[in-house]
């Protein structure tokens, strides 16, 4: 789709990396590179405060919703038709400088870069950071994006309280980020979202870029297994009612089944708590947790039915009773395949490895995708690591990513749906 | 060995069972059967007192000892070469009222009906309670039989402090059962020890009295299993190093090595920890307890070391770190045969059902075994709950036990060695 003559824009690598340095020293985590600035905190109000300054050095048009959301566009009359970047500016209590700060500042800077390029786009640019993605202080994660395209209205958001009892609205005021802006917001041409891959398969392969495909569908079960506690020395094998014995045949079956189906689906037990927790008494009583995902809502409700008999199953074995609840289930998340498309030829063309995968974590980027052709761009995490002070991305990494958004923005602005 | 003319005794099983009732107020625990008397506190203090106001009365030589064990002899030279009953008094936390008292009033129960008969018996009787069986207190448990038969000196046992930060020496002074009776204690012709069986083999199999045949061994590890904490969601499942894996097939593998193993060996993981123990995240490290019991010295090794290999190969498939930490070795004990088959034969000679098993708990009796013939008795365990205020055994077998303990008493008095 991107013509051969299209226009082509240097991003300066200098300037993304020295404004992600000068917005992580707001929360700075003392000793570490990483920082804190939970969602609505004066942390929060600081690093906001920097960002729209920069927004408005460059003479953008910004608007503050009702949410708090915060978006810069080169158009005077908003975002509308824009091709629009995006990401978040709050962290978890204890986060690095990458996670969603790379994907705002990248789309400040090859906005800043277009413009000073002079260059004439076939349409208007945009920017945003959307409140409280991590969901750390108040749930749920993605909520200013979630609100944005009118997937939570505003007037819940803003009774919502936090973890410390505080209330989204109340803070909100308080930071002064309760803006007058329409909210669901304004509908972009198409979406991109730069962001570190927050696991370890890029690093893992040596590959430059994550093409991402989609977000995976999430189905969170809480197991409570009631046996019958007694004397471990006392109980022959054969007598035994214990939870402890089927909660690990089910972590056992877990992995299996998510080997078997391959692919994306993942399994994981995160969670186990055993009660009494004696060495010597079979447990009365164990609590788990299995979190399953896949690309694919079908198998993802395969893995679920696998995980459902066999549970039954192994606990019917041992004689132990079986609560199940769910926790969460949200169904994958497919982005648009022009813009995945475009994105994968866009990096080839620069000699950048890429793979093609799905995104394990929620994004900002799978709220954006009900409303417009959306696509993201993943660079790799050292290791894997985030949601710590110790997350890394390399820097010719970072800038490789962010001259990618940018070629794929300006590609965008060509192209009619 | 027993003659056919032997004396016998029949024993009073209302009064035990007022006995019984009656100890148990002492530290009652309101609105249960249970109670709860601590090791040196006012309660078992109390419970002591009323137990050696019984022994007085029935004009019985009473010896206390430096470590607060308590032993009544109808011989005035103490229990030296008599043929000795006893228990334990003290109670866990929360404890049931048969536990240990059984076997010290059922003991005591003996003494007065062959008094009141007028038998002459070819050795003096003894009834002892041991201090600090249950070691909830002050470890270890079986601490006053232990040192009575000269496995932990008394100095050692006098600066032992406990949980509460309390020393024994102190509390014994303190509740006044801190006595001058010599410590090693004398040594006894043979020892019986009545207990509830506190599994549910008996109950479970309908069988009145269980001849046990000896302790089981007991091998407690620890293992730390430390891997790679990372996102549920990010992390594809050929990258994990995932420590909940390794404990859930080291759990199943015990499973199969006691299953494999036969017999009495058993298999218990009581306590698992994992961290940081979130829905969404791989832990970190998991901290996990395998419980290995056999009467067989040699097939508890084997048992020990299927355990190591398997725990070493499956860590190893998942790059997981293993660190092990032995929390308790005990060999297996075995009771006297000729005890044992006395018991047997005596029960059987009553019609009662019985069942040659091991004990797989620790028993003051397994610490006799080390200075004499020693055999216990066990009476079932209403679903084989124990170390708790429902603990329950009904009165027949109560009674059963105590009769059954009166037989092979009288019939051990005129066994020689």
């Amino acid at each position: 789709m991107a013509l051969p003559n299209s226009p082509s824009v240097s991003i300066n690598g200098e300037r993304l990396l020295e404004r992600i340095a000068e917005l992580a020293q707001i929360g700075e985590i003392e000793g570490t590179k990483g920082c804190s600035r939970l969602a609505f905190t004066d942390g929060d109000r600081d690093g906001r405060d920097l960002v729209v300054t920069w927004m408005r050095d460059l003479g953008l048009t910004v608007t503050v919703d009702a949410v708090g959301n915060v978006v810069a566009s080169t158009n005077s009359d908003g975002a509308s038709g824009a091709v629009m970047a995006g990401s978040h500016i709050d962290t978890v209590g204890t986060g690095g400088r990458y996670d969603g700060n790379l994907g705002v500042l990248a789309g400040l800077e090859v906005i800043e870069a277009t413009l000073a390029a002079g260059i004439e786009l076939a349409r208007p640019l945009a920017v945003a950071f959307f409140s409280n993605e991590e969901g750390s202080r108040y749930p749920p994660d993605m909520m200013g994006s979630l609100a944005y395209v009118g997937g939570m209205s505003v007037e819940a958001v803003l009774e919502v309280e936090g973890s410390d009892g505080t209330v989204v609205g109340e803070e909100l005021d308080r930071i002064g980020y309760r803006g007058p802006g329409p909210c669901p917001g304004a509908v972009p041409h198409a979406f991109v979202e730069l962001h570190i891959e927050q696991g370890p398969v890029l690093d893992n392969e040596g590959i430059q870029i994550g093409v991402v495909e989609g977000v995976q569908g999430i189905s969170w079960t809480e197991l409570t297994l009631i046996g019958q506690s007694n004397h471990a020395g006392t109980t022959p094998m054969t007598l035994r009612r214990d939870p402890m014995r089927v909660a690990a045949e089910i972590a056992v079956a877990s992995r299996s089944i998510a080997t078997e189906i391959g692919g994306s689906q993942v399994a994981t037990v995160g969670s186990l708590t055993l009660h009494p927790n004696l060495v010597n008494v079979i447990p009365a009583s164990a609590t788990m947790t299995v979190d399953l995902r896949n690309t694919d809502e079908a198998l993802l409700q395969l893995a679920e039915q696998k995980l459902e008999s066999l549970v039954a199953s192994i606990a019917e074995s041992e004689g132990v009773e079986v609560e199940s609840r769910s926790l969460a289930r949200f169904e994958p998340v497919e982005f648009d395949d022009r813009v995945v498309g475009q994105i994968d030829r866009l990096a080839r063309q620069k000699g950048l490895s890429t793979k093609r995968m799905p995104s394990g974590a929620g994004h900002d980027a799978q709220m954006m995708a009900r409303v417009c052709p959306t696509g993201m761009i993943f660079v790799p995490s050292l290791d894997g690591v985030s949601h710590n002070p110790s997350e890394h991305t390399e820097p010719q990494d970072l800038v490789a990513g962010a001259q990618l958004l940018a070629d794929t923005l300006i590609a965008l602005t060509e192209v009619t749906w």
